[in-house]
């Protein structure tokens, strides 16, 4: 079984597009499709609060109630936001295809370029996060943290290649075991305060005092960071055209749903942290400690940590979902180079899903698999989209005027101008800690698609697609053959040249170097001689290793002396094993390599198959 | 500057076959040509000696003298043997010519197999142990040891792919300093037997008592390690033809010279390791200790040791002298792929650099650039052809019967029975340390040669290398060219078709997913109809995302109908700028590749120049 077998059967054979036309969902299976990079960011979005307010020491850590209701206040001006934005364009398409209906396009650059980061960072964090819970409960395991994340990511990779990536029934479990397990959790902590201690595991994080002073600056600072828990909630918006009818109905039920699901967990979260005086440690993340001090380090414990594992991949899962119909689109509109826009043989966007891997792979390894290092990072893309999208939105409601359009421009002039300021406060308490790289990177990828949509422009014109070109001519066609030997090799190939065109010349280069070989050639001629083939042979000396360059300078006299097509057969020849391929055509592929790029000159091999077992 | 601009710069020019004509040497200018491998191995193998004596304590040090002058009386057999072989075989090709002339070719092969293994394990062992000078002198870079043998096996490399491999005269002032200084350093030691005892660095590696006893495994043991000091002195009989008329006895007189000078040096270093009570020690060489010990830690042991570092690298680059050719000539012989036997732009044999390169960092990052553990694995490939190339001129001198072929034949059967018993001996002593690698590559390299040569022998009788062929015949030809459009790329492949044959159709492939596309196709047809090339369209309609399918349908349904022989013309464009090449061209690359193989179809692609900035 070669490679091509392998990988076949890794990804599946062929799909028709209608075998893989997506299902349609109900506002609970919406859950696991596009909510679960919300819900779970629960994962991470107190834990990153209760870090930066560690910084300030132990007296600070109570802040974490109240930023984490101002988050919730947020994430209420959201959800009312989206399930507009899902009213206003129930076609789908999310931030990029509003900015593009209501702004400029360099709006609509800007809002794909922050989505494109954004979708990125989202699988990294959402993998880090994931096998922060793993080895949370397991810790034997943290050394392997950047192997396991890679595994992970290729698992999500493999999966999404084959065209299994929204299969959004099979992914309802542990979203729900998930759901209802923390729910429960909260529910129990809020129900006994005195929860059983366990012992904690790893080495706490707080200094006794205080690194900074409580101020405006670090609230300001754990309240961005807390932000990251409110990535995702517009991916529902994303996808109406996933629902079931009425998709709008649905869709909006279940951003309400969403919203009301991940309020009521941060605001759980944020008491029972609180209560507990949760604070960072070195090898064990908050929400694990949580779950440890609610429900005690027992079989429940594990099988949360490993639902939160779960529910984490699949969250990662759902930015594949996002980012390659996002580039097709931008390839579609020549923004991105046309391979993102084409399906693969499983009906995927193998390009976009491909790119997508890779750049999650580089962030991962080089922030060593550490969510808390890839937050500063996060939620500027996030909530430049959310921004935009509202903004959008504003514009759209002043143009279209449906009833009540002045109350429905407020909801979203609000959400915008939250997310406005949220984003500015991300860019200036984050600048220095890691948020340089995206506002190094956006204006690079706007760059990016810029550039390529300027080339296709100019390509379009260099290639005349506005016109209709002139008609085509035949020109007189000579073959060219180089050929080593008189064999069944060399009969095949003439014979195919003869099939193209009467004039046909075979040539043979003679590398000037030993006496051997020069013996082997007036051999050739003669066997040439004997078998007559109805074709001269023209034996091209060389004082060069190449026999590339001689025949070149051939092509290049044919062409000086007659107006002539020409056409270069290389007989190749085809043994049926995979392996034995590279016995062969070493002098092939040079010469294949080297005439290519000659506008003048059409280079074909011709297979001959070759029977030896 | 694109990447074949950078390999241009890095690599040269191409070179005409008299360009690249080797100078012809001098004995003196022999030694850094073709001795430099036998010159150098005083740098590991009186340390190998001692390492194992070491193992048995302190007390059985001063057996390394004894052991030391028992190797030089090898020496003196093997030199007045190879003596005999430059006399027998001036045309040179060492080793395997002898034995493919006087023994059937298993034997050939057997040679064969074990140089390759030996000329691997020469460019690792000599880089090993120059690193390792290098870093006795500066032991802060002993972290790095890994690294910089890869960057010196580069810089070898590279030199080599360029064709400066032998250029002797260059590497005469480094050879001549290594001789002089080392001999030097001898002499000062003997004359100053009090030499000033400087302190010595590293960690001593000699246990207070011995972990082996004293018996006649240690000494047979610390022989064979030892040996590794003969590897390299049948390097002058395989390149007689270098030499300056008269070859032969220019040759015998610089094997003379080597064997002289390299048996004065093994005696001298072992007296003085004797005297100075040297035992191995971490983090610096027995050789190093030696010099340092003589002439203290100042300038003078610096320059001994940079030298020592270039001749060692100098010493691998004779392995890349050897390995090419010897591959060359095994691909000439059916026995390896054909490949190997060809020269490049450079007139070197690129793919046996390129395997040698990448056999010996295999090794040497296998194990981590320390020279004893490569030693075990040492000296067995050398022996084995030491005694096969001595068997074979014995037998050579009974069937041409000189003057005098008694005695050459005792000279050398005494030289093949005493390698004989050392190769056996270190297949014993070696075995479980790592000598089993050899053994088992040995036999796999056979088999490699085996098979190959049983493939091409098969390969030329499917060809019909001995008969004459048919006289071939022309079939009408019919051409499909792929098209996406009505512009210049399809203008300029259609006009190039109607020059192949009149029979010309044009296909569009439309993959039924989206309206979008149904719509741009029926314009593709309405402007189609207005060009009116005089050739017909025909769109192919698909489920599957890949257009190669139905494209290989429809030439399926060609076939059927008529016995033509089909051209699969592609348009291609050819952006004058490398990176916009990727821009483009996406579906013909799948379509290439998928057809490329069907040996009823000759496909091409048509490169149309873009004049696009």
């Amino acid at each position: 079984m070669g490679v091509p077998a392998v990988w076949r059967f890794l990804i599946g054979p062929p799909l028709r597009a209608r075998q893989a036309a997506k299902q349609q969902i109900t506002p609970i299976e919406g859950l696991p499709a596009l909510s679960l990079d919300a819900l779970t960011s629960v994962a991470y979005g107190p834990e990153a609060i209760i870090v930066v307010l560690a910084a300030a020491g132990i007296a600070a850590l109570p802040l974490v109630l109240p930023i984490s209701i101002a988050i919730v206040v947020l994430l209420a001006i959201l959800v009312f936001s989206y399930r507009q934005v899902i009213e206003a364009y129930p076609g789908g398409g999310g931030t990029y295809a509003v900015c593009r209906a209501n702004f400029p396009p360099g709006v609509g650059l800007l809002a794909a370029a922050a989505l494109v980061v954004d979708y990125t960072l989202t699988v990294a964090v959402s993998i880090a996060a994931g096998v922060g819970s793993l080895t949370s409960a397991f810790p034997g395991l943290s050394s392997a943290t950047v192997p396991i994340c890679l595994v992970i990511l290729a698992v999500v990779t493999g999966l999404n290649l084959r065209g299994l990536g929204d299969t959004a029934r099979a992914f309802l479990l542990p979203t729900m075991v998930f759901i209802v397990g923390l729910l429960a959790v909260i529910a129990i902590g809020l129900i006994h305060p005195l929860a059983p201690h366990v012992p904690r595991q790893g080495r706490p994080l707080v200094p006794t005092e205080g690194l900074e002073s409580v101020g405006v600056l670090l609230v300001l600072k754990a309240f961005s960071a807390g932000c990251s828990a409110l990535t995702g909630v517009e991916a529902i918006a994303n996808g109406v055209p996933l629902f079931k009818q009425p998709r709008v109905v649905r869709a909006k039920r279940t951003e309400l749903l969403l919203g009301g699901i991940l309020g009521v967990m941060l605001l759980g979260l944020a008491v029972l942290a609180n209560r507990w005086h949760i604070s960072p440690r070195f090898g064990e993340t908050v929400l694990s400690q949580v779950i440890a001090t609610a429900v005690g380090r027992n079989w429940a414990y594990y099988v949360m940590s490993l639902t939160i594992t779960v529910v984490l991949m699949l969250a990662a899962n759902t930015s594949f979902g996002g980012l390659p119909v996002l580039t097709s689109r931008l390839a579609g509109d020549n923004y991105l180079p046309h391979q993102f826009s084409l399906r693969d043989e499983r009906q995927v966007f193998a390009i976009g899903i491909w790119t997508l891997a890779g750049l999650a792979a580089v962030l991962l390894v080089a922030v060593r698999g550490q969510t808390l290092r890839l937050i500063p990072l996060y939620a500027i893309g996030v909530f430049t989209a959310f921004t935009l999208a509202q903004s959008g939105l504003v514009k759209h409601w002043r143009q279209t005027r449906p009833a009540r359009w002045h109350y429905r421009a407020v909801i979203n002039g609000v959400g915008a101008a939250t997310t406005g300021v949220a984003t500015v406060t991300f860019l200036v308490t984050k600048f220095t800690v890691g948020a340089w790289v995206v506002v190094l990177a956006v204006p690079a990828l706007i760059m990016l698609f810029v550039r390529t949509h300027a080339y296709y422009a100019r390509c379009g014109r260099a290639l005349g697609l506005d016109e209709i070109p002139a008609r085509p001519h035949a020109k007189p066609t000579m073959v060219v053959v180089p050929v080593t030997g008189v064999d069944r090799l060399t009969q095949h190939a003439i014979a195919e040249a003869l099939s193209i065109s009467p004039r046909v010349v075979a040539v043979h280069v003679v590398v000037e170097d030993t006496g051997q070989n020069a013996e082997r050639d007036s051999e050739l001629d003669r066997r040439w001689a004997r078998w007559n083939p109805g074709v001269p042979l023209k034996i091209l000396h060389t004082e060069y290793a190449s026999v590339v360059r001689p025949i070149s300078a051939f092509i290049d006299e044919i062409h000086d002396q007659h107006d002539e097509q020409i056409v270069v057969l290389i007989p190749v020849a085809l043994p049926r094993r995979l392996r034995y391929r590279f016995l062969h055509n070493h002098l092939e592929i040079a010469l294949a390599a080297a005439l290519k790029t000659r506008p003048d000159v059409i280079v074909a091999s011709v297979p001959v198959p070759l029977r030896v077992s």
